[in-house]
């Protein structure tokens, strides 16, 4: 079985450029940066003396809160899936 | 109708301390938090010379990749959902 194909692509986040290596799509791997620095700068607006790395550290949180209560979201529908088919 | 309580804790977040607000439980609130300085940690024992800027938005980066795949099956299963159901 051949490796995965891995796409590398930079990004520019609040200025600062990163690699983003996974086999991801570009596409995907894009819009997952764009959003990160989306928010920095929409918590900014809201918070102008705040640094850039407090604004990462909310941006985080905020994703990682969305992200465990989409998981509690797809275990109840994964239950209630598993239940229809029984 | 009466607002949602909201709940405020102090958090410590790789050495910083945030306060989280939020209609979630402290105890998601905590998990969020400690969710967050764990990667951030982790991520440095990988890559010693990160600021804690950069940390932060691999951090985030890694959290909004997540959440935006979760999404996406969460959407198949609601389609597959709404199938059996009708």
């Amino acid at each position: 079985m051949s490796e995965q194909q891995k796409n590398r692509i930079s990004v520019d986040i609040y200025g600062q450029t990163y690699t983003m290596v996974g086999t991801e799509s570009t596409t995907h791997m894009r819009l997952v940066a764009s959003t990160v620095d989306d928010t920095m700068r929409e918590i900014k607006q809201a918070n102008p003396s705040l640094d850039s790395a407090k604004l990462a550290v909310l941006t985080a949180l905020n994703a990682v809160n969305d992200r465990l209560k989409l998981k509690e979201q797809l275990e109840l529908l994964e239950e209630e899936l598993k239940k229809l088919k029984d």
